[in-house]
């Protein structure tokens, strides 16, 4: 069923008033009258709607009933991955929308080659929330993911520390696992810290560690940069329950 | 460390024997007399090795100790990936293989876009088994995961039904999930098998579940034909307590 966003405020009432660019899309789907649809409040409810049939507009749109989001995971786990080369960083944010991310933090590493800031970084932000918006309509999300960054390593690591179950994927951490980490609580949210091409080095490993992250292997094999997030998200998902039970 | 895999034939009293291609990647990596380099017998041992003094042509390597190579997982797990559009297997191929897949096998299934066979589909092979190669290396992985085609979905079936615990990801699947079907017992060897874009039609489900396939769901969320694999194998992997304990 075709999907869109639209923000929560734009719901009342009854009715949901899309932006022109909805309209235009749903001209190019081709959604005639009667035909029922998807609008999303970006916050985790679904509506099931139909064209107005009294708008020759187009832009009002009948809410027929609401649920939540089925495409929401119950914990809330945001990824913070360190900058990448080339293209690898549109991939971590595409398949960890489709995988339930909530959110997605770009972040520089002693080790990252490709560090962009002012207009070049923010040029890739916004290709990177487009991408997450893509990747949330496809996959049926409630919410659209938002991409961002963090201007240093230890204001990434601030940030990701203050979750539940902070995890640090550390390639030299040869004891302790995810599935270990993830069963010692309930998480209701989550984060999955990832290092660039090479890793972490041992001075950051040290501060994120004196942080309150956990460090945690995800096994003998090394994983790219831009697999590693990927694979600790959807075994974060399946030990929670949210990669079909 | 650097990392070459060789013929398991090629490796006999105290010395593996190098090809030529190898002789000459080791002169790329600039590796010289006395450094030490690892060899894998294609078959899970790592042989520890250094250049033999005695030969200038460097086609010959002395064997300095050997241990079952780290990277390889418990589990025996096959990826059956439905045929799909562009390089998107290409993707597949590369995560898979740092997964840890055992062996990768490309199907037709019913909503496949893309059929390749005869010379298209062999040349496709070649590129998929180099990709393998590629990432098995850098990796770390102690075989390189052969990737191979069925000729129709009932010869994929009957492939992946053999295994302990054969899954077939299903989107229409809503009671049984993945972490029961991998508690379920003990997998020596599991086969996850994934549909194309638009996912398996219901009379390739009826085959695959008669065949004793079992349907297991993702979870709620729609994940692209290429993101559905690898998070199942990064699943499969964390559940057995390959993906870091």
């Amino acid at each position: 069923m075709p999907r869109f966003f639209i923000a929560a405020s734009n719901i009342f009432g009854g009715t949901a008033y899309l932006s022109a660019q909805d309209v235009e899309h749903m001209r190019v789907l081709r959604i005639r009258r009667g035909e029922i649809f998807t609008v999303c409040d970006s916050n985790g409810t679904d509506y099931t709607c139909r064209i107005n049939e009294n708008d020759p507009t187009g832009t009002t749109v009948q809410i027929i009933s609401s649920a939540p989001s089925a495409g929401e995971p119950s914990v809330r786990c945001t990824v913070y991955a360190a900058f990448s080369k080339g293209d690898k960083m549109d991939t971590v944010v595409q398949k960890c929308v489709e995988l339930g991310a909530y959110d997605i933090v770009a972040f520089p590493s002693a080790r990252c080659v490709s560090r962009p800031d002012g207009g070049a970084l923010l040029k890739k932000l916004n290709r990177w929330q487009r991408i997450a918006e893509e990747a949330a309509k496809q996959s049926g999300r409630g919410i659209i993911s938002k991409v961002s960054s963090a201007n240093s390593f230890a204001e990434a690591v601030n940030r990701a520390s203050s979750a539940d179950i902070p995890l640090f994927l550390y390639e030299n951490e040869h004891q302790n696992g995810l599935r270990q980490a993830i069963s010692d609580g309930t998480a209701h949210t989550v984060s999955v810290m990832t290092g660039p091409e090479g890793g972490f080095d041992d001075d950051e490993a040290a501060f994120a560690i004196s942080a309150g992250m956990r460090p945690v292997s995800l096994g003998t094999r090394i994983l790219r940069c831009e697999t590693a997030p990927v694979a600790a998200l959807a075994a974060v998902m399946c030990l929670t329950g949210n990669l079909g039970g």
